[in-house]
């Protein structure tokens, strides 16, 4: 397995009244590391994805279990496995850990749309190998 | 049954490059309308809740399926039912119709805490008749 | 005159962990009033022109005073006027009344611009007497 | 001078439906610089400064031009330098590169409080020297 992790930072634009971060900032966040996922791991920059090759990765499902607070200032390690790859379909899993602790455990399944024509769209060849990589039965 | 019922609308800041709506800010537009039935179906003002009570409400799991777009200019109808009522475990229901359209379908698990000691803490008794109403089943 | 009013409401997700309104959040405030501002004022929702008309308005110049914090719950009154109409420039005036304190003193400058060229562009006649109207020296 | 410069990143969250950063989101970027000068430029993690020291930077003036867009997938060059350190006032200027153009050039006076009693504090000394050598006349 080759999981793709990268740290987040709590920034105070992402927290709540009561100092912890409110959950469409966490969606956000989840955002954030499927772009640097895409740019990191697979070497395409996310923004040529969207604007050069008019791909888009509209959400299809989203299973999201909140397990501890993040607060303010906290710069959880994720972790990115592979749950799945279809024709056009994209399942990934997010694991926010807080130092040992697991903080948020995302599943993510997202389609491939052409956006041009807002259909359907293979997720082209070229990318399935990095993709498939990050299986966690993985051996690659 | 006595659903919760309320509209919003998909403003310019909620859409993406592509025209529609990005999912962090359907999951803003889902916390909206969980304080208008706070206020609006309950009778308590959510900042009243927050900051007078010192209860939260922070999310436990979110399992939301996205079936089609919301675009910029949209107003979708928001139902809200009651999934499961604990003691101080709350959960609902949220379903987006645009026009007979089931846009989206999300069930949203919170739990009530005091914030002061940051506990879990019982949902006060003056609000379960009015969260039961919101019941499927209910014949309230 | 005849300034364009109306009230925002100061939600959960716009607040710090101070439970003041977080600054990004009143920008994205005052954008969601000019949208109401076309709509309900001049009479074209704010979605029409960008996506049918594919008008534009980006911001050039932005000067706010904030007097007052915002706080959770609050629900201010804002009074839009005119400062300047040219040809392709929109300056408009927002205040955010608290009760009877002003908390908010924002002047916004947009251009006009077409969007498929991203070009300057005029504003088209038609929506001038009711911009014009918003003028603080308006006998309209 | 020293001035603090950083690099910030134009995401897919941060764009509107014409593929420019949303206003709203570039006065977060900014508040992100804001945290970051704090944390290593000054040497104090923002989040302690709130959470620890209970220290708050409210907005009292923000004057910005928008000179060009920023795009998605931009990385504009950021360089803050000091307007005006007083007392309790601090006036930061954030000027923002994408190449050698000025994209941004905004101007945003805070005032520091002391969070618990919401009043007017002295900005402590400890900080002054390293906030003074952003000054654009200095010759530390």
């Amino acid at each position: 397995m080759a999981a793709f992790e990268t740290q987040v930072k709590v920034r105070f634009g992402d927290v709540d009244a009561a100092g912890i971060a409110y959950f469409p900032s966490i969606f956000n966040m989840i955002h954030r590391v499927f772009e640097d996922m895409w740019e990191f791991h697979v070497g395409v920059p996310y923004a040529d994805l969207i604007t050069g090759q008019r791909l888009g990765f509209p959400l299809e499902n989203s299973n999201v279990d909140f397990k501890s607070p993040l607060r303010f200032g906290d710069t959880p390690q994720v972790v990115v496995t592979l749950d799945k790859l279809g024709r056009s379909s994209l399942g990934l899993r997010y694991r926010f850990y807080q130092g040992q602790e697991l903080a948020l455990d995302a599943h993510m399944t997202t389609a491939c749309i052409g956006m041009d024509r807002m259909k359907s769209c293979a997720i082209p060849d070229i990318y399935r190998a990095a993709l498939l990589s990050l299986s966690e039965e993985s051996d690659q």
